[in-house]
């Protein structure tokens, strides 16, 4: 049974590394779960990000693994009991999945086998159908935009509302939102405020953590939802023909 | 002799579509050009954007096309006086250049013909080496990052300081344009705030308009200049080997 833990970002203002949602964590992975592994493919320096990362899962009971101090990264996935991967630059992150060829044993196992899968930020966004809607600079070209599609919509994470004050007049992120929309088949949009979680298993998706959610679909008008709703049927989403 | 205007961003707040600008831009066509050539393609709306293009051009005194309400693209480009791109979404812009085909000839064009460029926003991003220091949203997937190569540098338009008092956890301009230069081999980028303009003339490059820029270069520490700054040196960056 496909088990997701999909978190809108990993440091809440004013409180430590994956602080604001660690209880959330240790109730998905419980005590079935020994050793996490760690993909720390968002970030450059990865002995650095596996070790605040080890950290923070040690401190809440847990192994962690970092999967760039295996042999091979293929069989560390196919070993792996539980997969956290964690935020940076949504780029750099999709195009390494892709080079290390570990983007269909990830599904697979998460899929077909129900190994848990906890993402944040960037390893929120690539358990999506794609990263069309990541707030990251495209700062490397990956072979594609096609996610891990560990879900059938897209996850906007660290959704900000307009500042009604602002001069800036870049787009908001409603208007960017608005224009991936402007593409036929573009998927749902479930727009994460920090703080915001999306909890699914098998076929129940359930919005938790301390902040609400904006849910845009294509031709509709957006949508307000507050943690402990009921967000199932998006799961049933499918490309209309 | 390679002439371009690039401009942070098309409207300014408080004032209207080009107004901070038209200044800058009659000097530049000056009278010697009577029809500009609009390429809408960052926008979906084209017929809209076109109409308020051309309101702002005649206004400015000058007649425009638009490339979309032209039987062939690239004969378009091929007769055209001047170009101007104009901004909204960077990824669809550089795709529906690929896909018209247009990238070769307004490269020829502008770097052996002389044809002068203006590019406001995401039509200054794709002037330079490559989007990946685009603000945008990655709605589509072009076939490359790589752009138009007008200069040997990456802009990043709209740029924005980091706010103090902001308890968004979401990277700042800074730490995004720094993730970028992670990579070796990452050409300068030319953050220009809104209100900032780049003129080049041929191997002189100066910057203008109402704002201030800041330049990143991959192991230096990031540098401050006022219009009227000389940045003639920047069009001399050749990729280290
Ligand atoms: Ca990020
Ligand atoms: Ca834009």
């Amino acid at each position: 049974m496909r088990r997701l833990l999909l978190i809108s970002n990993s440091t809440l203002h004013g409180s430590g590394y994956l602080e604001h949602c660690k209880d959330a964590i240790k109730d998905f992975l419980s005590d079935q779960v020994k050793t996490v592994l760690f993909i720390p493919y968002a970030l450059h320096d990865r002995d650095n990000y596996a070790s605040s990362a080890r950290k923070a899962y040690t401190e809440m009971g847990y192994g962690l693994e970092s999967i760039h101090e295996k042999p091979n990264a293929v069989d560390a996935v196919k070993q792996a009991e539980a997969i956290f991967i964690g935020g940076g630059n949504t780029f750099r992150l999709l195009k390494t999945l892709y080079d290390e060829k570990v983007i269909e044993i990830i599904r697979q196992r998460v899929l077909e086998e129900g190994v848990p899968y906890i993402g944040s930020s960037a390893g929120t966004n690539v358990a999506t159908v794609s990263i069309n809607t990541t707030n990251d600079m495209p700062i490397v070209f990956p072979p594609s935009f096609q996610a891990l599609g560990l879900v059938s919509f897209n996850i906007n994470p660290h959704y900000q509302d307009p500042d009604p004050n602002s001069k800036h007049m870049g787009e908001t992120r409603e208007q960017r939102i608005t224009q991936f929309h402007e593409y036929e088949d573009a998927p749902p949009v479930l727009a994460i405020r920090e703080g915001c979680i999306l909890h699914v298993e098998g076929d129940k998706a359930t919005l938790c953590g301390k902040n609400d959610a904006r849910l845009f679909i294509r031709g509709k008008t957006p949508e307000e939802f507050q943690p402990g709703a009921d967000m199932s049927f998006l799961l049933e989403w499918k490309k209309s023909s």
